[in-house]
């Protein structure tokens, strides 16, 4: 089969705050070919994601995504994995790429899937599912007894696992540390508890350190990106000064080249991907397959839609040690509109992917007529983008 | 003072081709703040460029690069390093945020020159410029034969120092030690010879260990990326295996973290920098301190105009001991009738900076009529972009 079309859904909720919530809009991407399509879904800004697709070539190492997808042979994961390379060599100097294509090589993975009428995760070489241990992911509370309160709801919902983030952790130590142990009474003794400092603390090992004693004692399971994705010393420094508490970080790789660095020289526990990033479902099971060698976990990471969801899973879910997953609670609207069928904790409180080829997530076509955002692209008189009616 | 405006001028020649070669389009900005205005240039895809300026917000930690740098404050250096810092944190998630915000910083610090009447590299720190020894970057010819032609040419234009690249190199091992030897003999024993492998070895040390006798036998100075920009482990492995050749590479980094990597983790000796990818004059600079505190040579990446040019330069021209440069010989016509000045060697051979303040450079606005790309974007109904005219 050849790639017929590759096709872009800019969706929005009508307001967009600044909340560091990924739901608030989507960029969905249907790709046909021969007689099957796939879905998928880039985590990108959608404007430069679209661009990026239908740009004008600047020069050989600086092409249009769509040059090396476009008519291009999609048989088997290989010709996956063909496109992927020949878009990391001829779009090198196009940064946006490799959003863009993950949004693509996801549809492909499912598209595939479908055709043959098997899960991606077979297709990735596992033979079997396996059930993950979801973390609600929330935001801390503005005081200490709000974080407190929403680690009690989290527990009542049923979750075994939450991971707090963002502001106003970073603030103070006093503040932070007060805040630690008001989720880990609200979790309760057996709560796995999860710390995201949002890189609040750029490249300050000592003040990422600081909270580390706070932490062992409240027997935090990982602290999530305390600097900059790409601060690796500042990473490697802190891995050595942990003692339980692990490091963890990966989410803004968008090669398998960041994630694996991040393990080598940045010492992390858990090395987090996000498929719409690090360009799609192949690279990420790359990455899954180097952290088992070198005894990190793997986990999942999205802030979309179920069929992202679904996506982050498949890299992973194979690996029946590496057991927690990333699950988005609070979507917006758009994003549980989406789609048809949902993902949810199952009488355990266990995820467990739907039955079904391909990425099993079916689109609702209803959502990509209401959330839609309209978006034209002319260039030099010629309309190079135009948003295509479902 | 405000930032009042930034304007994105999309230039391009009436034909692109696949050649290597990135003067055949350019993405020109302009910034004007109070009564000044400064000029600088993306190295970059013009148009995914433009929308990550213009592009609505998706969420709190993927906001356009509009949004950090409109309305704010520019009176000094420390202006432009906040305004840096901002878009690291508010944009990180948008990934071409750090290819538009190179061109604008860059235009901040020619501006702010000119508004003190002073040269870049002085607002940079430095008190002197040193001349530096060009190289002619050219490409290999088909065969050994047209290698040494070009060499000899390269030679009798006056050129010290030459920097062969990309394909037929790679094809053979047999075939690269006869273009080695060849450019060898056609630049005489005197002239500085640097090889680009293009990426074309992606991971593979031992492809690239294959070339180092014929480099160390040619005494080529520097090995410019045989891998991947991101396959630190790869360089870091070849580096090890070099007697007097030294590894180079760089170019991709677009963050000043990436390129701390490759020389902490790739062992490379010389570190090459694009002003207009790693986000403009300002982290290049922190890359040179670095560069230095590690015993590594800094040197500047740019091919295409003038301007980024004599940006490329600003950032180390205060280091004596870091002689040579890249100097993009055979541009486009384009990038030749972008400014009313040029930057030719004088008659020592050597690349001396214009007089002037800012990056003192000026632009021919004729060009920017004569190239102009037209664009237009539309979202949601409303036309967030549309090129401006001069």
């Amino acid at each position: 089969m050849k790639v017929d079309s590759v096709e872009f859904f800019y969706l929005a909720m009508p307001e967009v705050t600044t909340a560091a919530d990924g739901s608030q809009d989507a960029l969905v991407v249907r790709v046909t070919a021969g007689g099957f399509e796939g879905w998928g879904e880039c985590e990108a800004s959608p404007l430069p994601s679209i661009a990026a697709f239908v740009t004008p070539m600047s020069h050989g190492a600086c092409r249009p995504v769509s040059a090396s997808v476009l008519g291009e042979t999609l048989d088997s994961p290989d010709d996956i994995r063909r496109m992927a390379a020949k878009i990391a060599y001829n779009s090198m100097d196009l940064l946006q790429a490799a959003h863009t294509w993950s949004g693509i090589e996801m549809a492909m993975w499912d598209g595939l899937g479908r055709a043959r009428g098997v899960p991606t995760y077979q297709l990735l070489g596992y033979p079997k599912a396996y059930p993950k241990v979801p973390y609600a992911s929330v935001l801390f509370g503005a005081t200490p007894q709000q974080t407190l309160e929403r680690a009690l709801e989290n527990r009542k919902a049923g979750f075994r696992a939450a991971k707090f983030g963002w502001a106003p952790f970073g603030a103070s130590l006093a503040s932070d540390i007060a805040h630690l142990d008001a989720a880990r009474e609200g979790l309760g003794p057996e709560g796995i508890l999860l710390i995201d400092a949002g890189q609040i603390f750029g490249e300050d090992v000592d003040a990422a350190a600081a909270r580390l004693d706070a932490m062992e004692r409240n027997r935090v399971t990982f602290f999530e990106e305390p600097f900059h994705g790409s601060a690796y010393r500042a990473y490697g420094a802190l891995s050595k000064r942990t003692k339980t508490v692990k490091t963890a970080g990966g989410e803004a790789a968008h090669s398998r080249f960041m994630a694996e660095h991040l393990i080598d020289f940045g010492g992390v526990g858990y090395i987090q991907i996000d498929c719409g990033r690090i360009g799609g479902v192949g690279p990420a099971k790359d990455v899954a397959d180097y952290a088992v060698k070198r005894g990190v976990t793997y986990i999942n990471h999205t802030f979309t839609s179920n069929l992202a969801l679904s996506a982050s899973l498949q890299p992973y879910v194979g690996l029946a040690d590496h057991r927690i997953c990333e699950y988005p609670t609070g979507l917006q609207q758009l994003a549980r509109d989406l789609t048809r069928n949902h993902i949810v904790p199952n009488a355990n409180g266990e995820i467990v992917l739907p039955d079904g080829p391909g990425l099993a997530i079916d689109i609702n076509p209803d959502a990509l007529v209401q959330y839609r955002v309209d978006v034209e692209i002319k260039v030099g008189g010629k309309t190079l983008f135009s948003t295509p009616s479902y």
